[in-house]
């Protein structure tokens, strides 16, 4: 993509209404820009590294057999007053009166929604089990958004909900979001560590959030050090293997790991001093088993084996996209601007053309340019009649992994330059070598 | 993907509620499920159509140099009356009150919103041209939603907006979207003609709405039967090139087409019998120029090369993907169900195993599933319990392009059947042939 035809209305000022680092590099890097309180529109910048990181969570939601679906985001009020929700959601409800004055509603989050499409359609246990998924956007009317897309009015989640004829089988559905959970995030250059969460009045042991390590991170977490080396479940991982999973996700609880909300201090206590870890952490997934909260008084039933009806038992999987794209520049930006992580980079090469209009240097560009897009990278050619300080300056904002510059000077000795964004490593190559090493 | 573990409820018998053949294939195919009045869940093989179509609709933008970004749904009320719509737009709009009692509403399109993100970061003609456009949720709120989600409530478009700096440049605009179209119908397996269509207050040429042709369509439409054959602008066509789209664009709109709003009756009886073509019509696009309309009022300027501050000149552009998958199977049907153009497809092939847990039909239908996988095809396959006659009736109605059939009759002999959905071609061919037959 040339930069002269993009669209990157990047902010040379530091926006005043930011609070955190990831809303200000975000409006600065020209990815967002906010249209009401909490509501963004997603610029093309913000658009592709939020195409991305659904991408990744698409595919490992796939991977562990969860089937995809699109719910609509407006839902009717008789849906959640089967439930008994409506009510008791209170005012992060959008609520809504359609022209014929019935009520309707901008959908929170989707147990009855996708509860209704299960009891319509499965009737049999031989049908179980199922993961239906999907990823829209949602509203939650919060009283005061803050912290850009970490915590909008408006965002996309994706979230799934499996459905298994008895608890068991809800702990294998919940095994494999817990296993999916661990690649995607790892696939997203993240370190999640998944920590025991509220289950509320169900009870048990089956709700985890899954927190990353970030320094302007929102709480503060405990947690035993191993947890940063533990391996990640490949992708080959048998996702029928009901003890397979088992087996990791056993050995994935069996160290300590709390929020500050469930932070027991005599545990932590126990943690041998060298292993002990505290930081600040932020929420980037929530898995949950809620059993037949939503079933039982839904009616949504299958005939089990022995001909009875009983109500299938549910768990629900969350993950946001767009708070994970703030979350991501959180845990990986320096006081230049955002620093990527390759599989989640909006482009792969910033190309600076420091001399436009110069043959040369507009020769080896478009160069360049041709033999890295035939090699599959994306390249982002700033051929912009910008000074090169200001060249500069966008390119460490936005953040792309690799740099090629392009100047009269280097040139002049047949070399450009190829900078890793996140190193700062730099080297003076020729065209061919720049070409053969950021396409590896 | 199997479909023991899909989620696909066709339904058997033909839903009563549903008024053209569209939504009753849908719901039969277990593509949607309506869930209010005008507002469908897309299951499964319904959002893959949806997708596949999005994803040509956005290769053509993007290919004219349109640039993807994404607005949110909920829009201020503010935005609405700074171009003076608010009051205007009537009971169709959505409107909302949030906790703190501010108006906002569910977009029913974007004219305002992308005027505003462009007013607050491009201030010269040095930027423009400029295209901009988002595949996004909206919402109308018909008085009375019908037709599936040929009309419905909550639809998904595609609007891309232009912004330039005089008519003329406009006009290029206009023309590259006006051949984008003409390549995305194609595409997607359809012949669409285009229509001049009412400009409103701004007069002038630049409106046309693209019309396919289809026994059940909403409109009647009259055009030269040239129409039918013109060549559509190839892959390689140089969207930079003025005169050369203007010769397109002239040519398409050189013999006449109207619907039945426009149609002028001296002008078609000049037509001679022979080439007169009088058919039903499904509108499945729409564009249209309207120059300072929204920047004028909303204060949209750019700086002239002449120093000057002048409102740009806009276009809006639009497509409705879910209506166009409703389009598609209007255009494309037989009696057992649907006939999918091979580019929208859900999936590529249908395999049947027509006698699942026999060792010999379960191995030539993996081989033959494995050996499609691997060449690039997507397959459903059928590996439930259900009767042969259920299995074929399945596939007919969900209308993939094409059928291998694996039963024990068949297999005794070393022979498949491969069956092509549109034409009804059969033949028997060896695992091997088969796979090569479907692979192409």
């Amino acid at each position: 993509m040339r930069l002269s035809r993009y669209f990157l209305p990047v902010l040379r000022e530091t926006p005043k209404e930011a609070d955190i680092v990831s809303h200000r590099l975000m409006l600065r890097a020209g990815m967002i820009r906010q249209e009401s309180a909490g509501i963004y529109a997603w610029l093309p910048l913000g658009l592709k590294v939020l195409n991305r990181i659904s991408a990744i969570v698409r595919e490992e939601q796939n991977r562990a057999g969860a089937v995809e679906l699109l719910m609509p985001t407006i839902q009717s009020a008789e849906l959640w007053r089967e439930s008994g929700r409506y009510d008791a959601y209170g005012k992060e409800m959008l609520r809504i009166a359609d022209r014929h004055e019935r009520e309707m509603l901008f959908g929170p989050t989707n147990e009855e929604m996708i509860t209704e499409i299960f009891r319509a359609s499965v009737k049999s246990y031989k049908d179980l089990p199922l993961n239906l998924y999907h990823i829209q956007w949602k509203f939650r009317d919060e009283i005061r958004p803050r912290f850009g897309t970490m915590r909008s009015r408006e965002f996309l989640m994706k979230d799934a909900y499996s459905f298994d004829l008895d608890k068991e089988g809800a702990r294998h559905s919940y095994n494999k979001m817990f296993v999916a959970y661990l690649r995607t995030f790892a696939r997203l250059g993240l370190r999640a560590i998944p920590m025991q969460a509220d289950t509320g009045p169900i009870g048990g042991d089956l709700s985890h959030e899954f927190i990353i390590l970030a320094d302007t991170g929102e709480s503060e977490v405990f947690c035993h050090k191993d947890f940063l080396d533990f391996p990640i479940p490949g992708a080959e991982t048998d996702f029928d293997d009901v003890a397979g999973l088992q087996d990791i996700v056993d050995s994935w609880t069996s160290l300590y790991a709390a929020t500050s909300e469930k932070h027991d201090e005599a545990r932590y206590a126990a943690i041998s001093e060298g292993d002990k870890l505290s930081a600040r952490g932020i929420e980037v997934g929530h898995i949950f088993y809620f059993g037949t909260k939503y079933s039982a008084p839904m009616g949504a039933t299958v005939t089990a084996p022995d001909g009875h009806e009983v109500p299938v038992h549910m768990g629900s999987y969350g993950i946001g996209p767009s708070r994970l794209v703030a979350a991501l520049i959180e845990a990986s930006h320096d006081e230049k601007g955002i620093i990527w992580p390759e599989p989640v980079a909006p482009f792969d090469v910033a190309l600076l053309n420091l001399k436009v209009g110069d043959a040369a240097t507009d020769e080896a560009s478009l160069k360049i340019y041709h033999a890295l897009g035939l090699r599959g990278r994306e390249v982002l050619y700033d051929d912009t009649d910008d000074r090169p300080g200001a060249k500069f300056a966008t390119a460490d904002l936005i953040g792309l992994p690799w740099q090629v510059v392009v100047g009269p000077k280097g040139l002049a000795d047949g070399k450009v330059e190829v900078k890793r964004r996140g190193s700062d490593e730099r080297e003076l190559l020729s065209v061919e070598e720049a070409v053969n090493k950021v396409a590896g």
